[in-house]
């Protein structure tokens, strides 16, 4: 989110605007915990994981004496446009506040799960990916040496883009979703088949979503023999210091959500798609339910059965 | 390039072909360092750097006495098509090599300076871009720990991409490259006008193709007085493990390169342009000067000036 | 433990021996899948995680029988002298064997628990330690962007020391570990004094052998009225490239067990004590309950009460 | 130096003590940019490169007159005692200033060359040496994937450590240091040797002290008949993610500095010789030619003829 931060900051700069930071999110704007951006507090930034300046969940947004509270805030500094980096629920209670007081906003998406309608992409994926594919790589040395099976679960609530995405570039053997069937039978016979024909070891990448880590574990140790073992990757998988492509797609995301405050739009969120930036009404998108590219679900099919 | 003979190799025999894997390239043709690929022949690649099947380049093979021995050594295997992975050099020798007999080849571009016409990706670059901000990042450390200026030159040969996109991930203030007319009397107001607002540190990044890391870092010394370093990054760029736009990116081209001679093409390059996969013939890749990315130049103008 | 396994046998080599290396360990022995040491047997293995001649247990090594099968396949191959490494279980193993056939090993202690009485190190410790410290850097940025407290499971069986080491590492507010008694109590004032100072997240790190990690993190959740969630790190500590620390240690170690197996030593295991390399018999070792350096037991009290 | 900052002023604290911080060395102490440390001041920083303090040289403070400046502004804090964290300059100037007024200091060798005479250990190194190996091992994957040899510089001044460290962690083939004479004709007797026994890539570090990267790039070209690149590491050796040992290391130091300072000593480098911390007079590290392990040297001399 860092990058994104800056650029948004450095960008509206130039256009001519003059940014402030809101810290802890929904709770800073309650508080007034919003700043002017200086040179210095922005500075040294972009290559720190997490966000400097905080994110928090507010409930109190809720309710509309303190969304007026937060609107107070705003009104005293002068500022008349908001950008927002987060998921669905950040977007509808900005969207919430513009229609109370029609304070414009441009979305942008940022979740390691990947799973925001009518946007390929979400800041933060590429380097969870990358941060899994380290773990994977490891696991794998560990896999290989022993002679032993692992399952590793991923994050990506219902959302199969991680575990699909980590399994293709790790090259794990099996791969569970809640987009895809699977067929455990199936499964152990092409497993028992690639023993036959010498592999070692194996891996198992199943989603959170599909809740199957301990019994696909269970099940890998008893229908074919092996020790296998699960790791849940957890936090691991977020944090960590941003790839260049999510740098780069953060730039971008923030360039287009100032343009089209610039241009106009009122409660968009900025998209991705087939490789290029637009924006959707946040109605669309909360209202539409995610799909992951198809082209993706077909390649991992095989990894499901 | 792991990833993508890995991936040649399993989608080749998905669809029913039998794959074999040359080894050191043009010279592995000639001396028929040629094998089948067995299950263990490419375990535990797709995170390796570099190529486990080696690479070379061979004067030889301008010979035709030595590519003649090179197509008896395929038509001995029974090999009737080739999948190759490499740049310009590579596709052009496989080209005459169609020509002579008849052979046809699809090319997947790869090289970490991204300067292949007519694809906006080359596989390893994400790779590369990726330990470049590692660089980065550890030189911005000491930057800033010591206020000092610091250039450094990326790989690239006559392309800036590698150079601009670094210098956007990283926060640097100046970036000269081959594709942007620099102003160094206009960056010295600029510089001088951050470090008046309390900047204390500056990284500048430059292109190879551009020559100026040497005088740069002189210039940077005198002109504004700082302590300045120069590191040219070198082969730090190239090697390390594949990332996973890199792996996922290396799946893809080599399921669209099995295609394309699955659908009759003969001597086409896979090309990745505006987000969609296609093939372009080789003579006009060889003919087209490559154009970075108009966007991209843009945003760096105002590092060059 | 790559590096060993190469350090061994060139230093082997350089000793005028002529080294074998065997796959699959105990059971490897009784197969005889052994083979003389070529020099690209052992080449590009230095840097990469596990082992490349893998590692099993073998219950049929208890058995006189199979003993007598790995006795022959030895000698077979004029094979007089054995290296192992590994833990307890091993060294246990090629007593035995050396009590039954008289032929001589050295063990080296590999085992990222450092749970080996006798020795300050054990190959392997490191390089998890680093692996720890990079996913617990990462959580960190989770932790103070989202303001939770986190609660991280290491390895390390009934053995605190990765724990304590990683904790003071990583500057941990909380470390429970089996060597040092703890109090919830004390550590609740502890922390909610920390957060009335300004502290807004919170990390502990519990050893596995204390059972505590889930209780730990409820107890922080309800204690503290924080966002609490616990990472159970699991295998993504074991694996990954040896640091250099590792690689050095591996090197001098495989030096000390050929030297003394040159110097007519039997049945000894190899150790590093007050930076000094030694040797001691395994009976000590396996009789001896292995202690925590009191100095790191000291160093970490304050975050266990 | 995070660690050792974040270290010493947490164990000063528990001693009772109230530290400060000063920023940018001795010019902070002429400037009088002395802070008190809060807890939110040093928080987060652990895992930094680099130092957050910033580090400057300061002609100035040759001056008498200056350092007078710098003595009020110590007593205006009621400061006492000083740590300083730095090399051989920094401890002569810190002694002169003891000279000059009284105030006792403890000195924490901290520089990557591992050239402080009396400590066989500096902060920063193991760091250092980890940088160095993820750079070599990426270039290994180029030289063995390109059949090229590859010549690789690394800092260190006048001394060998961290290129023989280095050479002995990569298994490079070649070393070239200070401390050891050369002998180039049978470097490539044994280099020709290797190559006619297959091996097809070599690695060379060169200490930057030997002067020697350029013409042993050349050589290995000339000489041996491959294709040769020369990288010069540079400042990617510095900064990065502190290790495991580097931090426990500083935090060992930093107690050790304190308890000195509480023992009444008066102008003592905190040492690490042998296992052991002990202290020793900036006189005589001063005086004295800091020598390199000698098992460390010995141990190399096989890779320089």
């Amino acid at each position: 989110m860092n990058p994104a931060i800056k650029s948004a900051a450095e960008y509206a700069q130039r256009c001519g605007m003059k940014p402030y930071v809101v810290e802890w999110g929904l709770r800073g704007l309650i508080e007034g915990w919003i700043h002017e951006v200086t040179p210095d507090r922005l500075s040294g930034i972009l290559h720190r994981g997490g966000t400097v300046l905080g994110s928090s969940r507010s409930k109190r947004f809720f309710d509309i004496s303190f969304r007026e509270k937060a609107y107070e805030n705003l009104q005293q500094r002068g500022i008349t446009k908001l950008v927002v980096i987060g998921g669905d629920g950040s977007f509808s209670a900005l969207n919430q506040f513009y229609s109370d007081f029609g304070v414009p906003f441009a979305g942008i998406p940022a979740t390691i799960d990947n799973d925001i309608a009518g946007t390929d992409y979400c800041l933060g994926v590429d380097t969870a990916l990358n941060m899994i594919r380290q773990s994977v790589d490891s696991i794998r040395d560990t896999a290989s040496s022993f002679s032993r099976a692992f399952v590793i679960e991923t994050m990506g609530r219902h959302c199969g883009y991680l575990a699909m995405t980590s399994a293709l570039a790790t090259g794990a053997e099996v791969c569970l979703v809640p987009e895809i069937p699977y067929d455990l039978d199936s499964i152990a016979e092409r497993m028992r088949d690639a023993k036959a024909h010498g592999r070692n070891y194996l891996l198992g990448i199943v989603a959170e979503g599909v809740g199957m880590g301990d019994s696909l574990t269970r099940w890998m140790g008893d229908a074919l023999g092996m020790d296998a073992r699960l790791t849940v990757l957890g936090h691991v998988q977020r944090g960590g210091s941003p790839t260049v492509y999510d740098r780069i797609m953060a730039f971008k995301f923030a360039v287009a959500a100032i343009d089209a405050l610039q241009a106009g739009e009122k409660n968009q969120v900025i998209t991705f798609a087939d490789g290029t930036f637009g924006s959707d009404s946040i109605n669309n998108i909360a209202d539409t339910k995610h799909r992951v590219d198809p082209d993706l679900i077909k390649l991992c099919e095989g990894l499901s059965r």
